[in-house]
């Protein structure tokens, strides 16, 4: 049945009230309480099927930590030491600009790194694949799997509990267990949770973005005292574009890749920034950074693509190494660039993979080295 | 932490209400209308996040259908179909006798056979193992997985809707999605709900039983007006042991394996019965079969071992093939075994494993054939 079709015939079935249990039926006030402190028992008690838990229990997300990942592993160690479990966040190494964004504003620390998962209990959060967790997880007891991927290679000898559900964030399925179990995060918890539900569904406009995500965030900001998301959301995108802590240098090579076409070699940097106040500035650093990367590199030419996509708008700074970049990128673009003295400015912004690399390529093997 | 330490902090907690969310407040009716509502919806929304789906979907167990895996199937799909979807309950070979009296208890038919479920939409419940599971399942889209048992082999590429809990019974974590959902199951499919957990938990007696699966039962057997569960567990168990539609022979060869010692072959058929009215009966029955076999065989003694453990009776019949079975037996177990005639009696029963056959072994090897 398509999706359509389905959601009317809910909609039509929820209208007619037939067969509906709980929506459709009147309660008195006695009755409501009874069933919700039911409802929160039984969904409880699957954590009493894991049965005794020796030691303490590490909640991870996957490698790379990002938002999502670090929100689920803090969110959800806090909801099982709620219900006495000796939980505890871990990290399988550093986290990126946008979640120390993030657990700056919400004042929480950055969760220990758990170095060997051996032996340990663990919970994953945000993954299912032994190539992207903790090494030693195979020898590890694995209690809990919360995740919104698919299901991946990860196995377990023994029963667990395991909540995957396709939504837009993974922190979004630990805010439905708070609320299934009973409970409410604290106000620096919901801050972080937040935070998860922003960056993974981008401030709720990705396509996986669900009703639950929707509520989650409109809980949890509440909670967390946050009432303008959306400034929130720009400022950890901001921080997530931070190249803070790096060399002028280190920011060129950071997204950097080599090609070679019509005998001659050339190299792309890319840099992402968040406006383009930034991607000006971002270019007047790099001006003398790619011509002296042709030393190291051993490059005929090379280029700093500074990017903006955000908000609407889509904007490539480029800047050429020398005389020579500079005309490789004028015939591969004409009118289309405009220089304003320290880079070729394209509007909209284009791919490297897709547009950059081919037109460049396709330059030099028309003229190519004699 | 030990299990029975984190209850007592857990009860401590409850009943301190100290940063408890749901439990601790007071709310007016139609807040608790609007929480529950809400809920609802937020539970029900993960099935959104599967985005639309074409074709029907099928519900499926394990392959050797029991009680469990068939009444998951059954009331998952029912479930489904109640919020518009076309979901259909299947199974993978013939089911067994203890389900086919549920079925026929509830007025339920047994569902269709799945031949191949290449390039179908499915649902796994109670399994998520490739081998245990339909063939062609690995060029299926898996929606979902319904689980007790630890996370198998399947692995699915999209992002599903996993949920498993360590239960007693599948049908358990059904009912479970039923009330998150805002629904309750029909009659019918109450009594299969109900039959299903009974199974798995042998009338609620496993170790695995959790407050989920009592509380379930409790719900079930209410709406599908059975009063008495004991006696409607009795039965189904009692048909778990039907041999019904099998010949004598057929029954003596459904669990017979085959030994040497000492030069000799012989072998041994069990059968499990329900008391020891049954037993004698069966005992009667084998009394010709057992010397019979030896002609087909080709064995130089055989036994029948007919058995009862059940409410606390654990008992044997053990019926030789001929008058060298009967000495045989008389210097295994000497005064322990008694002889009715038909059949020598031991009380407590032995496992044919670990007790008979080595006490057979060591007998024939002490008197090895010349």
């Amino acid at each position: 049945m398509k999706g359509h079709v389905k959601a009317l015939l809910f909609a039509a079935f929820l209208l007619a009230g037939g067969g509906c249990f709980f929506l459709g039926r009147s309660m008195a006030q006695s009755e409501y309480a009874k069933e919700r402190d039911l409802n929160i028992q039984i969904n409880r008690s699957e954590l009493d099927g894991l049965g005794t838990i020796e030691g303490p229990i590490y909640v991870t997300g996957h490698k790379s930590p990002d938002a999502d990942t670090v929100g689920c592993s803090i969110g959800y160690a806090a909801l099982l030491q709620k219900m006495g479990y000796d939980a505890r966040p871990v990290v399988l190494g550093p986290v990126n600009h946008e979640t120390k964004y993030i657990l700056e504003a919400a004042g929480v620390d950055t969760p220990e790194l758990l170095e060997d998962a051996s032996g340990c209990n663990m919970i994953l959060v945000d993954h299912s694949e032994y190539a992207q967790s903790a090494s030693g997880l195979a020898d590890a007891h694995i209690l809990s799997i919360i995740d919104h991927h698919g299901d991946g290679s990860v196995t377990t000898g023994k029963p667990l509990v395991y909540d995957a559900k396709p939504l837009g964030s993974a922190a979004t399925i630990v805010w439905i267990r708070y609320r299934n179990y009973g409970f409410e995060p604290d106000q620096k918890t919901a801050m972080v949770m937040m935070g998860a539900i922003l960056s993974d569904t981008k401030n709720l406009q990705s396509d996986s973005t669900t009703l639950a995500d929707r509520e989650a965030l409109k809980a949890l900001r509440t909670i967390a005292g946050v009432s303008d998301t959306d400034a929130f959301y720009q400022e950890m995108f901001r921080a997530s574009l931070s190249y803070d802590g790096m060399t002028d240098e280190e920011i060129f090579f950071n997204d950097y890749k080599e090609y070679e076409a019509g005998g001659r070699h050339y190299a792309i940097g890319c840099i992402e920034v968040y406006d383009e106040t930034d991607a000006k500035n971002m270019a007047e650093r790099m001006k003398p950074i790619v011509p002296a990367s042709l030393k190291t590199t051993g490059m005929d030419m090379a280029f700093a693509q500074v990017s903006v996509y955000h908000d609407g708008i889509s904007v490539n700074y480029i800047v050429p190494s020398d005389d020579t970049a500079e005309e490789v990128l004028e015939t591969a673009f004409g009118e289309k660039a405009v220089s304003d003295g320290t880079s070729y400015i394209l509007k909209p912004g284009v791919s490297r993979r897709k547009v950059l690399v081919p037109a460049i390529t396709d330059v030099l093997e028309a003229h190519p080295k004699e």
